[in-house]
């Protein structure tokens, strides 16, 4: 059996993402079609809009048929450690393939770019340290030091979001798996910062906004997404009376900072250079989420970087457990969401050769990765009405979820 | 002048408390009549019914000339160290006499017991320090510890709440202010744990039942509150929609608990003897305040205790910061509420002689005890809506209640 992996957020599954599977499918000629998507927060430092139990299971609805769980530690991360947790979790399933969406949708000019930045990585490292220590965002200096070895005049423009995420897996698999296959399918008709739906393949975030600015399935919305997916978005709405923003945690993230010493403060992951003190004092006069981040916002401190930040306050997620995390060159352990009857199959495949544990629920192992993803999960929970939040953490020592026919939805 | 110091929680200021400050005003024939007032959480555990700025100026309003607050890190213990941070604090002001109310009355049966206490204290910490070892609470280890040096059979029965209570402070005088006189008046017409409403002179905790239980200003509690209080407790029920209890509460203490690793529960003040993993267990199957509570409850830990050391999680109170804390043989600081013309004039003599610094508002002093307290406030104020939350907040920053005239309500 041949298994190609996607790296996903599924925030969520839309016609893009289902166009994406099917040319991968048909790209790599896999069997088995593997998913390691974000749980409760995404990289860009924002709740999922809804849980992760029902984003699995409408991408096993949509075709997927293996959906792993991207430990939040990594998928809160600028896309180097982003691109380094899904890795090193696909590879412990044995991938033959890994396929990537991109703007440039061309894998030889990804990989020769990866030639030249192995290359001269001492020089990019540099510019890039430089970048960082002048107090430019990760993005900035990455991309000037990317200019500086020439590779933003070249074919692939990492300028661009996409390509630069590609970029990362392309990178990440020369280190950590150098025997998976790199594949790219080119994006279309959308931008990644696409803020309208123009067709039926709109960007994600224009979906979101869609569904946020209405409070319910607009025929807009509906036009976008596979049946499964309104089906679990209306679901999910109807039983917790909510989608999930940052919002509904405005109440728990500022009671936090309020109630955090400013020593507490700088043990927080990302919480660096003296920003405690201006938290401390942007968060007394804060009204809501969107107050507290124009109150923080500077040049230096882009709105993702700060909501990444936020995020790690909410979660307690400390300096002191991210770095060795962050540093792991090998993933202790792989949590498994979903599967239909060819991830399962696949699965017991796998599993013979495996060496690290494949888990279903939280409390199999008492690793420090795992303790992140809970925590990350119980305050992803903690907006939710009673008795309705008790059970969703109940949900996290469950098994997977299995779906027993492998659907295929119509585009 | 002439001061008389009282130790209160005000919660909220009902005709016991003005019978006391009556009488305790006459017995110690005083110009002024200072009252040292819990803030936002109380000695059991609990939330106060209304913010601290309310209750101080009730008290003002029925004729209590200067409030000063008890600093949280004091106000939530037993009673020991709850009078040990009462008496440092008012011996800052340079009272004459302290008044305290009793079961008992008669202030020279303390100072008896006092003496035999100081006798045979290596005993009784003996005793005290083998109950609490063998697993019972302070109250019941406390209660033993007086039995065996005859201190239950005396004249003061010292298995009672406010005996006990007077016993302290008569105890933190002699240690910390022996230049002030302590009276005694004996409590009328009800008891400490009384549940329900028998006369106009009720017990805090009936009147605070009754209100909670109909949520408005019923005629029977109406009866037991001087105008001024009742006034205070309507206008602050339609100003936040609320009278403060645990089950607001809730979601943020849960939320806690949930996001916390058993590490950094065990840092918090009074989480001891491996009750993190308990906590952790029994916070994932909560649905409310009181699901919490009967989930931990053993004979070991009393009620009092389970909530205190919720309110230490909640304020994010550590044993690094308290124990120091706690050791303190002197205050570093006067937190002053609010003051009426006659506390005016008293301060203003007394501060000439001041070797600590009176201070208004939170940020004067860089203190670690001033930083428990302001904690401790945006804690209370967290389950405020906005934008009240952020104003009062900010009260937090502003001078003192200054009343004008010096008013004092029929009884």
């Amino acid at each position: 059996m041949k298994a190609c992996g996607l790296v996903v957020e599924y925030n969520p599954f839309h016609y893009g993402h289902l166009h994406h599977l099917e040319q991968s499918k048909q790209e790599t000629d896999a069997d088995c079609m593997i998913a390691v998507m974000s749980g409760p927060f995404l990289q860009r430092g924002e709740p999922a809009i809804t849980d992760k139990w029902s984003r699995a299971r409408a991408a096993l609805e949509s075709g997927i048929d293996l959906v792993v769980e991207l430990p939040a530690m990594f998928a809160i991360e600028h896309s180097d450690l982003f691109s380094k947790g899904a890795i090193l979790t696909l590879r412990e399933l044995g991938i033959d393939a890994l396929c990537f969406g991109s703007e440039h949708g061309n894998i030889e000019s990804f990989t020769e770019a990866a030639d030249v930045y192995h290359e001269y990585q001492e020089t990019f490292d540099a510019y890039l340290h430089e970048g960082l220590s002048a107090g430019n965002s990760f993005p900035e200096a990455a991309r000037s030091a990317y200019r500086s070895i020439g590779l933003t005049e070249g074919e692939v423009d990492l300028s661009k979001p996409n390509n630069i995420l590609g970029f990362s897996y392309v990178k990440q698999l020369m280190n950590y798996a150098p025997e998976v296959k790199a594949t790219t399918i080119q994006r279309i008709n959308n931008d990644y910062h696409d803020e309208n739906i123009t067709g039926n393949i709109a960007s994600a975030t224009s979906i979101r906004k869609e569904l946020l600015r209405h409070g319910e399935m607009t025929e807009e919305a509906a036009w976008t997404l596979p049946e499964s997916t309104q089906h679990m978005l209306l679901d999910y709405r109807r039983k917790t009376g909510m989608w999930h923003h940052w919002d509904y945690y405005f109440p728990f993230l500022h009671y936090r900072i309020l109630t955090m010493s400013k020593h507490d403060l700088r043990k927080i992951h990302t919480v660096e250079e003296g920003l405690e003190n201006r938290l401390k004092r942007v968060a007394k006069q804060a009204n809501s989420f969107q107050e507290l981040m124009e109150g923080m916002k500077t040049k230096r401190y882009t709105w993702t970087r700060l909501q990444r930040m936020f995020t790690h306050i909410l979660c307690n997620t400390t300096v002191e457990e991210a770095q060795p995390l962050l540093s792991l060159e090998k993933i202790p352990y792989v949590r498994i969401l979903g599967m239909n009857a060819t991830g399962q199959e696949y699965l017991k495949k796998v599993r013979k050769h495996a060496d690290v544990p494949f888990i279903n629920q939280i409390q199999q192992l008492d690793e420090p990765l795992l303790e992140v993803d809970e925590r990350a999960a119980n305050a992803y929970y903690s907006v939710l009405p009673t008795p309705l939040k008790a059970e969703m953490i109940k949900q996290e020592l469950q098994p997977p979820i299995r779906i027993h026919a492998n659907n295929r939805p119509q585009a």
